[in-house]
């Protein structure tokens, strides 16, 4: 049995998620019954972050175990010529049996984007939160400060999460003007942020959770300040509202060596 | 009664073109219902350019008549509110009872994105016409020389268009690599090429029948110097397939005086 590792992008708009649910069509689910269809063999793809409904991708680690001798070459072709187009295999590699998305990542990154513009480009409309005021940058910067570093991130954690622990490590956060998003634009109008928050895990919603809760700072309806008492407080009702699925990203997962690969990335 | 000059942009994805059809939601259609849930009146949207389904707009002009008192501003934040995050209007003006969105045009572009990638972003994959080979630049632009100024082009004229005459002129035309979408990217693979042509008027079609055919000759399937002879043959057989519709925008569309806007554009 071989291990197989790919990298994934994916438009998250028409899907109920990574995981497979009961009803609706998830990323997951698509992509085992792809993988099905190739080899014949019934798989469970594994993945290493799973993204709510709406949700994007830009790196997204997956794997599975075949018994299939196809070369990662031929794998590549096969899943992009049978998966929708909002779902493409950028990569695959064979791994060590040893490798697991989630386990084996040392950090994650993932980004936000809200726009404050008036109007919002039906080109991105699928990518950003629209709000309808300004954003004070300033006390939004002032206020990531607080989650940086080790904490028990109960506040921010979602319903439904089944994480044995609540502590995680922030490792970087910042909170940026951008006019371009990585994979579009560098027209766009001024009014976009882009919060990227790396850390060594993350709870379930917790970007969504802190991005909403840094808004309410920018908004001025919260202190700057409040962040640290509403972490202290590991009460979820004490920090702010979930920020919409529609403009976070899975951006980047690194591994303790890409040199684990058996084989190298094809793409 | 007053004018109002609508500047829209869309992404045409979701629709069944502009026009409104016996079945199926087209950009007219909503414009329409929209207007009419705003000040009571049943009205006719006329459009500058009767983009095909599927077909996206970075500034389509389109205009109502209305005895309703309100200001561009007031429609502009009431229209924008009232239809999908995919039609925008970016600007709303009073003119003059003379002005008509497509008689009144002196030019419009168009752009066509190709894509000769291997793999195409699942984030593009609505704004590009994705090709399984490279194309030959130098072929292409070669071939694009016999179509500037006014010919006959009824080979390019798709089935079911009303227009009296197939004169038509075309003022300017390229073929560029890009790295760049105008409402996107800046972090393209280097696979993409834009195709402009710009003209005083189009057939139905046209535009994706010349870049369908400019592809053929890309491929190498038909020679550099067959467009003149496909031109002179007036028939639409002797041209290449019709490109995909999402690969086409209404770029840009030019009036002798926007001076004849009674107000300023609001946006």
């Amino acid at each position: 049995m071989r291990q197989l590792k790919l990298t994934l992008h994916y438009d998250g708009t028409n899907y109920r998620g990574w995981q497979v649910q009961a009803e609706g069509t998830t990323i997951q689910g698509l992509l085992q019954e792809t993988v099905q269809r190739i080899t014949g063999e019934a798989v469970t793809v594994i993945g290493a972050g799973r993204t709510d409904a709406g949700v994007h991708a830009l790196a997204q680690v997956a794997s599975f175990t075949t018994a299939s001798a196809h070369l990662p070459e031929v794998f590549l072709n096969a899943l992009n010529a049978l998966l929708p187009d909002d779902i493409r295999v950028m990569g695959v590699a064979e791994v060590a049996a040893s490798f697991h998305p989630r386990f084996s990542a040392l950090r994650k990154s993932y980004l936000y984007f809200v726009s404050s513009g008036r109007i919002i480009s039906p080109f991105l409309h699928r990518y950003a939160w629209k709000l309808h005021a300004g954003l004070d940058l300033a006390a939004m910067r002032k206020a990531l400060e607080a989650i940086l570093g080790t904490h028990d991130f109960s506040s921010f954690r979602g319903s439904g999460c089944g994480a044995k622990t609540t502590i995680r490590t922030i490792l970087a956060a910042s909170i940026e003007r951008t006019d371009t998003m990585p994979f579009l634009s560098n027209r766009l109008d001024g009014t976009y942020f882009a919060f990227r928050i790396e850390g060594d895990a993350f709870l379930r919603h917790m970007v969504r959770n802190l991005v909403g809760t840094l808004v309410e700072i920018g908004k001025g309806k919260m202190d700057a300040d409040a962040l640290s008492a509403v972490l202290e407080a590991k009460d979820r009702t004490k920090a702010g509202p979930t920020a919409p699925a529609r403009g976070l990203f899975l951006e980047r997962i690194v591994y303790q060596e890409d040199a684990e690969n058996i084989t190298p990335d094809c793409r």
